[in-house]
């Protein structure tokens, strides 16, 4: 697609020489993200305000072009990849971090604040935003709302969805609004903030998020625990989370991914059926019950061994599995197919022996672990040659059954984007589809906003 | 109206004779709530299951019939006075609870289920459901999710928003879903979930709910706090809500609430400027410290007495005075004007003495408590006559427009309904309101469900 010269001549006037660029460098630096999925935007713009935002979507309405918001591409799903060209419009340069209220627990952030600079400022106010992605260092605050992008601490703090308390944005009409509130209550009229969250830029764009900040607690006791084999740390997972102190993060190993991650430089990893990383945290007088009631769950049928870390040296020796986990996938499969299916805790053993059977069948090496406590596994399919690819997908689908049957779904924290987008007959009803393609009317009318995306 | 008479026949054959009423004495019965409005419904019918309410919404489509779900009648806005006739739907036989699943953290509940008997029978398993409205006895799980009802827990455990993971319903449009998931973490397309919640049955009826439960801690302390002056302890609330140990109730109440609750048979309650109940739960190991730390921020300027209930006995007499508010205000006027507006915590001392002001200005008793934590404080009007009622009217004018100019928001628990649509304006811009106006419509696009509520 070429770009109509009067939208071209507006894009330029509003977001000046050093903010509009529609030479092929520039273009392909924005073509693709970590799904390495590529297609070629016809221009990119960089945000600085919430105004532009509105004069960018209205006139875009106008000319029938596709608008694509990008934080900073670190989404696995291919969500900002501009399918059908159009403007991307990238948020990085919008990085304002305008108000850390601790009074209030809240903080209000432009979209293209990083995640990890905002727990940076957080922390000497005692407070943290609880959402932390893998890439919080270089994911933006703007892409993990988009996304709903959570991690190892969902498991006790909750998703974004748990942690906003209201966003200011512009819709697919190129009307801007609020939503939300500046409070911890709020019941006055529909919740257009969650519906937000999680629509992958579907149907508005973010320009502003309020915050809800948690307390950080002062204490953190980290234990590993190995076992004979993934069911019997499957079974450990379900008892864990069926006692009341919740672990701060309970991540699952499998035994495919112990020896990848021992053969790629853990030398430390241990070689056994699978592992738990489980971290309580509190106030310090407080961490001593709670490390002994998460090990009495832990203990039970398979048990090899737990450990508890004394010392941030020996923390640092624990997770050095799980850290040498992703460079670990990449050295075999570069094409790996990277899923985050979850499933109610007790039905984990079920899950994991499914995939050792569909990894068996379809011969395709499949890497399993994450954020167990939640139920949500990332299912890490790594085919080396095409013809292992073609296995991989066929045995992929068999997954999303799997998933399906043990009243799971596609995707705990990564979103459906585009790589997603055919299974979700699978997860949600013909009459639900229906509805989410009415409320995408509702906000973007004339289908501009990231078309391809999230609804098949 | 008079319903169309193959409509009567339908709603006859689909609720049986057991179930659908015409006669003027059943409908009287649910011509009104607790907010003390009422107007007549043309008829009234007790669902007991998904399909008919399926059959129902369909046929009164057709007919250009009005819906109105009612689950008991609580609220106190009148969201379930069926302001233009229609057929009234009772949830009240709905009342299975389908699933009480502590694995998974979960339960599955028709909306019938009384909060009050759900929490009885989660009890044994050690678990929760946190919201907690005063009439959780007599108030539905369906009603608490279409008014997103909290309760004093909120301050730590949150709302319904915070406590569902999905939903069954049936829209306006006749078509019956399902969204959510029975999982603790989804990123599967858009939030219809939390967009229910609170929608105070104006986009859909909810037919089963997936609740997320929270492990019950054993231990459990309370303390009263009394001051010099309402200001003093509104900036004791902020103290403590800025430290990291959330109490699970941190609750106001104001010298004239206090003397109203010690002048009606209140005899231990404390004659002083203001008074804050404390909560704080945990293992038992951990309460000591938690404690500790909240008396800390209790105390401060204007502090009088810190009391820490040592037995059960004088936890009870503690609470008498928020006990006996509720029906010494009924004494004062049965017009009580009852809201529940919400602002930042550090703006209650602004807010505190803002209503001072206004009520001297009109002339009315204003009693004021309420759940702090959150900044959300029941502001009760109390006129004793009509005079009164009219000076009352326009006080509330100027409470709302206060609340507002302290970046609060109109309603923390008790929704919008009837009596506060006229005044939505003023919390949200006309863009937020047209947008909430398109979702209305994609859900039901011939607004027959629930008019006149939520949207001015």
């Amino acid at each position: 697609m070429k770009l109509p010269a009067p939208l071209l001549e507006l894009l330029s006037t509003t977001f000046g020489p050093h903010g509009c660029f529609t030479d092929e460098a520039e273009r392909i630096a924005y073509a693709y993200d970590n799904s390495r999925r590529n297609a070629m935007p016809d221009a990119v713009v960089f945000a600085q305000d919430h105004a532009q935002i509105e004069t960018l979507i209205q006139a875009c309405r106008e000319h029938h072009v596709p608008v694509i918001a990008r934080g900073r591409g670190t989404n696995t799903t291919g969500a900002t990849v501009p399918v059908d060209g159009g403007v991307v419009v990238s948020f990085e340069r919008m990085n304002r971090i305008l108000r850390i209220d601790p009074d209030n627990r809240l903080a209000v952030v432009e979209p293209g604040v990083l995640n990890g600079d905002l727990q940076r400022e957080l922390a000497p106010h005692g407070f943290f935003w609880p959402p932390d992605p893998t890439s919080s260092p270089w994911c933006s605050i703007g892409g993990n709302l988009a996304c709903n992008s959570a991690g190892p601490r969902t498991v006790k703090y909750g998703s974004p969805r748990e942690n906003t308390l209201g966003l200011r944005a512009v819709a697919g009409t190129g009307e801007g609004f609020r939503c939300g509130t500046y409070t911890s209550k709020g019941a006055t009229g529909y919740d257009l903030t969650r519906l937000l969250i999680g629509s992958e830029g579907t149907l508005a764009l973010i320009t502003e998020a309020t915050l809800k900040l948690t307390p950080k607690p002062s204490g953190l006791r980290t234990l590993r625990a190995t076992y004979r084999n993934v069911s019997s740390a499957a079974h450990a997972v379900a008892r864990i989370m069926a006692q009341p102190v919740t672990p701060c993060a309970l991540e699952f190993i499998d035994d495919v991914a112990l020896k990848l991650a021992h053969d790629h430089g853990g030398e430390n990893v241990p070689l056994t059926g699978a592992m738990l990383m489980i971290e309580v945290d509190g106030e310090p007088d407080t961490l001593a019950s709670a490390v002994d009631a998460v090990s009495r769950a832990a203990q039970g049928e398979g048990l090899e061994e737990l450990r508890v870390a004394q010392t941030s040296e020996e923390t640092q020796a624990l997770w050095s599995a799980r850290k040498a986990l992703s460079p670990a996938q990449r050295t075999i499969s570069p094409n790996k197919i990277n899923e985050d299916v979850v499933v109610p805790v007790n039905r984990l053993p079920d899950l994991v022996e499914g995939i050792r059977r569909l990894s068996k069948k379809h011969d395709v090496l499949i890497v399993t672990f994450g954020h167990a406590g939640n139920g949500n596994l990332h299912v890490n399919l790594l085919p080396r040659d095409d013809a292992e690819r073609e296995r991989a997908h066929a045995c992929l689908a068999e997954v999303f059954a799997l998933v399906i049957s043990l009243e799971g779904t596609l995707s705990g924290e990564h979103g459906i984007g585009l790589v997603k987008r055919e299974f979700m007959p699978l997860a949600l009803q013909a009459s639900t589809l229906g509805l989410m393609r009415n409320v995408k009317a509702a906000f973007d009318p004339d289908g501009i906003l990231n078309p391809g995306k999230l609804l098949p």
